[in-house]
């Protein structure tokens, strides 16, 4: 019934959207398109990455011979590729006859609470939460008809996951939105042979459901990396979400929509780790939209054996978005829950860290820009920037003991640090603007991770 | 790899067989296939329903209520449907939050020894084996590109199990079927709206991959009820089958392909339990081949509460044989495995109990026909008839105290009892044939169960 | 509570009963003890073997270089002697970190249903019911305070099964007794140093505790080989249980008490698998009651790799039956259920047949001895004898096809075939009695197994 | 083998130690004894509540109706007694037909890591260990002779976690110790009637073992609370733990071990969250070693129910340390492993920041003692103080913004504060030390947590 009533839905969208045809189904159309805004000022959001993987928990938090497989989210392909460590832990504590399907129904999320979960998320001070709604696995967290029986209605969980989450995230007042793999390991249509009908009946079908269906306002696009765009039909596909969809006005996709895409096509470019971000990475592309993903520990899917080793201090993933947001770029942060639905302590803490600087100092992060003015390297010195209106804010990760310079300041409004009413000096001379700490003890300090001078009209 | 080989296989049989276009795709045209020798002469075949519900392995035993809901592999459409006796036994022993899916781990056929089954199916004297490739639960006991992570290779027994099974079967001399559901409960393509992509999608590439694969000569399509036969484009595969594919020689076809096909198309027609068979309810189908599937207790999928109350004696199983081939009909008995791969030996003794009888027996059951004169209610008086060639077989199901009399014979030749050089009295007189039966002991009988005189030349 | 009323009893009969020691605590004095009249009569009891054994249900089913490890319910014990079939086996279905500890609370009984089991017992004609209380193992099927935690109310089936069996079979009018093992494989008191702690602790109170709770009238000790009787204090417990316990009276105790008492002292003596039984074996304890212990395929435990070529024909058993009663035995006929509580279809139907010829032929064991007069040897023969007041029973495992002669009869009044009135003809000369039999044929003879004479006053 | 041996270890020891016969088996006389000096300077011991319990980890964590059964290792006993909300937990997820003894192999401890686990511990700069080598669940963390089948070797782990544990500890140079429970819930002997044979047989017996095998320094006992130390024969066991145990020199025994016996014998006395501890509470104990116990959340067991809300922040658990130092006691922090053996990373977190702390200030609370001029109530004023030898040593919660005063100074030499170089300016006069916090600020302060001033020669 309720399949039925989804798809008329889909139906009733396509007919009543075909008015507003704004973007073509192609690069340099929909390229034009604006970011929504909301997402810019957003600057922090949650990512989620859940599924069976969260029964073994696994990948070896040890670098071996050069190779670092640490995410547990990976385990499938592990297995399937025959990677040594993971096949030797599968074998001693599955056995042999047990594959990775085997696990759904260990994957029984049995206290999974989506307004605990939602709630903590508005805690930390995100703006948004993007759920795997389907990783590389292809199990997905709602009950997709692209994929009976391998979905957390049909077995394990029994619940649509990915719809409670949702309403549970939009009722702390939170945006919501959806991870999506293009590929999957096992199924047997992704291959060259059936790409097109892997597209046109599985994933494209699969996609727009969950658009129709729970109205994401972010799609986190992934395993993009296969083949070009045009192979997968990114181009129609953005076009119908910009054009058609129920979200059309207030949606972002990221730029992982074929093998030539990323940092180059999308509402905004992603990076990982590091792994593609620099000032070059992101290149003249630097004034685009971008986010960098991060797992709070090593992994993102949940992994047992990481330690505080593994895991980011609070404060450093305070100085992780500052150096974000104050290069112009949002962070999405990862927790992995285990598979009984609880999200590990640890994360927990981690999350309202994040929350309780914010709460003080969130002035200088939410709704700015980068400074237009920042250093080459802000790193070094431990001092960053970001800018909203005509006022600038100085963020330093480490305690200044002295007064410090801050070049290309003209002109200068009142100076104070956020969180604490104790007087800062201030003075400019020669485009230079010199900032004189306040007396702080470590009794009254309003953080202990990083503070924030706000410099009125000094931009 | 292999998945790549098949589809090159089906290509090149799609390819390579457009010569022979010997039926067209309409039942007219199809019904002029004259059905297979060898399935005719093979009287006795072995039906197996294996999958997931022989994990549970339930049905109620006894009639509640005057409805009897007495099959076990009807498992998930009594949760589906909420039959109350199945959901309180399966929230009793499974919990509530446990579906249907999350058996199929539990399904692990860790004993399952395909040579050994075909051993037994052979001494039981059955010349042909039909397997649930998949029933209507979906699961597919093959690795199915269109049941992906629901087949029998990605979860549970980690197995091709129809490919082992394939094998073992050939290697003792029988034939190799599929029994195959065209309907899945739980599939959310299965419906109305999306019947024509299930059938181009799912069934017909299925049944397709199905036979090239594996190559099977018996079809026993099933779950064919909701639609009509061109929905299902029925006839476009069996026109397929019979011109184009690898088995379209020997081959051989039920008749459930459509609402209205039972007992009107199909090299075969079917019946069950007699809930459609008698001599009007195969009409003027009399002399069309025909088959009665029955279960070897009350189930066909393994029920562990079946007691000897419910299962057919070794008696009443030969006595089902001579009924059914002495009315034309085929028998295929079926026999349903444990979730560990094992048969109950109760199944195994029953199966050897009919070898046992056959290998005596055998010559007045395979390949024959009904003999023509036989009369219209052979059951009352226990006395039936077969016939080959010139000679006539006489098949008493209860032992002939006196002599006896059999209408409709002319002439006579030697009259004997098999399994026995006890001589045999017989006269003919005014068309009727006069049978003593010979001086046998409880001690020197040839069976228990039933007794054949072969009357020669009596045709 | 229950179990501080338990003790009370105890306390209550130990010292209520004082006055009446009629047996001193020596072999001399209990072997002047006569075997109850009941138990002598009843001639057939069901064995039965259950414990957390059934969960594996494993001994290979072939003889492996002339080692034929054949019983499923020694699995802990093959494991601790680290026997290459069983490790392999466990390591391959279980893993390597578990032991058969482990299996405990997989041994659910869920369908397990005293009443029907019962019925059944009843229905093969049995007389008595012998349940294994505790194995080798250790696991008691009664909450025993000596095995906390590793009995079938703690862990497992949570049931007394011991208790609600006793109950079931009483009230469908057979007796009740308990197999018991005097030693366990794994119980770390169980050993030399210990012996007398083990016995005073742990085996007396836990024999009296189960005497006393369930009042069995049979006792089945087994485990004694590792010590003499005066080391288990055996002599003691069969004082106690003959003057003071609840079933003084009516009580049977077997012969293994001790590595020296086989054969020599108990109200009767055991044989197993022709082990210990011939002529011989039993010696000049030839008219001392014995009983013969057989399992209904090659092992006692259930094995679920047993197949009819490991299972007794009902024909085989029920000349086995015949054969021990001729001898002046009884046989205690094993089945062992499956860890889910139900008993399989082959034995249900094995216990039916004996029933089934029991009712036509029981006169012919019941209440009957040895013939005095019987040949040395009647297996070749086939022909076997017992006797009951004035009457010779002639039974005849083979049909005999011609006249046969009976050594030994002087006179003779009427001679019949049980279940049947066909007439049977018999005369009496020089000492022998001849018996036509009856003109049967395969359509009215009263068995297809074996057939009794009744001969009136022919003793 | 190796229990022969342990037991030929104990028969060695009670022979070989008959000379020394300094303690007499009555209170008087093992009040006498001096509590061993390495335990009254080590003040900080790991607490570690492990068993089966772990498995299903739940206690509410919210009070309900005034009541609040916070304890995850008394799951056994709330199920015993019925308690709503456990049956309730209970029966939805693990079935009505579950009992706790079901568990155990479920508890598989299969990535438990001694050698880690000590790691942790030493970093925290905790000085001993001291594990539940049995709760009142009854489970043995050894291989028991008294306990089979319910012990970490025979089910569950299948590993010696008392044995391997205490390897690894001391390998990292802390001591050993084991909590030990008199009472068992759920065994059958413990009760009135039988409690002789219960202490005779099986407690005395096991702790004896466990003595013997391991040689702990710390015996906690408890589950004293339903008899008298005379019942339970405590004095004899510590009369024979003192004389002639092999850790007769170097350990030290709690004070529960009878009803009667809290904070009135014992090396030590207990405290648990407050309960008994007070000035009060101590009474003129208050000269007498105590320790306080504590879980790092709300439970001792693992409960994975537990939030952020619930546990300790590493700010409250340094103040607990400095409190109960500073008072004269020890510290006992539970950690609660989970059931694969791992311990979450939120309670390594806090043992980490713990060590991190002592690192620096360790000097003021190891070795120490309570200053004899301490106030009354230290904790309203933040300031808190221990002494050794010559020096005084002032330990301030929160950052004292102002010069402040200690009453009861009469000399002063030099005084620093512990971590830094910054100066810290210090006078005496009228008996009043007054000192002047040295100018920190939020980048050099060498804690976020607590501060020490080493007041040198201030006694």
């Amino acid at each position: 019934m309720k399949r039925a009533l989804y798809s008329l839905m889909l139906i009733a969208f396509t007919i009543g959207n075909t008015m507003a045809q704004q973007y073509e189904a192609n690069w340099e159309s929909l390229d034009k398109r604006e970011t929504p805004e909301w997402w810019k000022d957003a600057k922090f959001g949650i990512f989620i990455h859940w599924g069976p993987y969260a029964v073994p928990a696994y990948a070896p938090v040890d670098e071996v011979e050069g190779v670092y497989e640490k995410y547990a989210e990976h385990y499938e392909n592990r297995l399937l590729t025959k990677n040594e460590l993971f096949l030797k832990h599968h074998a001693k504590h599955y056995g042999e006859n047990f594959t990775y399907q085997d696990f759904a129904p260990m994957f029984k999320a049995e206290y999974f609470n989506p307004d605990k979960w939602a709630e903590l998320f508005q805690q930390s001070g995100a703006k948004y939460v993007v759920l795997t709604s389907k990783h590389h696995d292809g199990f997905s967290l709602w009950p997709s008809a692209e994929s009976p029986r391998w979905n957390s209605v049909d077995i394990g969980p029994h619940r649509d996951i990915a719809g409670e989450l949702t309403e549970a995230v939009r009722q702390q007042g939170l945006r919501m939105g959806f991870y999506y793999s293009l590929l999957e390991w096992s199924h047997p249509l992704y291959k060259e042979a059936t790409l097109d009908q892997w597209v046109d009946e599985h994933m494209i079908p699969q996609m727009k459901d969950l658009v129709v269906r729970y109205k994401p306002e972010v799609i986190f696009s992934d395993g993009e990396w296969d083949y070009t765009s045009d192979k997968w039909k990114s181009e129609e596909f953005l076009a119908w979400l910009y054009n058609e969809s129920p979200v059309k006005e207030t949606v972002v996709a990221n730029d992982r929509w074929g093998s030539e895409t990323r940092s180059k096509h999308g509402d905004y470019y992603t990076t990982e780790y590091d792994l593609v971000h620099n000032e070059e990475g992101i290149g003249e592309a630097g004034s685009h939209p971008w986010e960098e993903s991060r797992g709070i520990g090593t992994s993102y899917g949940y992994n047992r054996f990481e330690t505080t080793d593994h895991y980011f201090t609070s404060k450093q993933l305070i100085d992780l978005l500052i150096d974000k947001v104050s290069h112009g770029g949002n962070l999405l942060l990862n927790v992995g829950p285990k598979a009984d639905g609880l999200i590990p302590v640890i994360m927990q803490e981690r999350l309202l860290d994040m929350g309780d600087w914010l709460k003080v100092n969130g002035e200088a992060i939410y709704g700015t820009t980068a400074w237009e003015k920042r250093p080459q390297d802000m790193k070094e010195q431990s001092v960053f920037y970001t800018a909203k209106g005509k006022d600038l804010f100085v963020i330093c990760t480490k305690w200044p003991e002295k007064p410090f310079k801050v070049d290309g300041v003209e002109k200068v409004g009142k100076v104070s640090m956020l969180g604490t009413k104790a007087p800062v000096k201030a003075s400019v001379r020669n485009g230079k603007l010199t900032i004189t700490p306040p007396a702080l003890t470590p009794g009254n300090t309003p953080s202990m991770h990083a503070w924030v001078f706000k410099v009125e009209n000094g931009r």
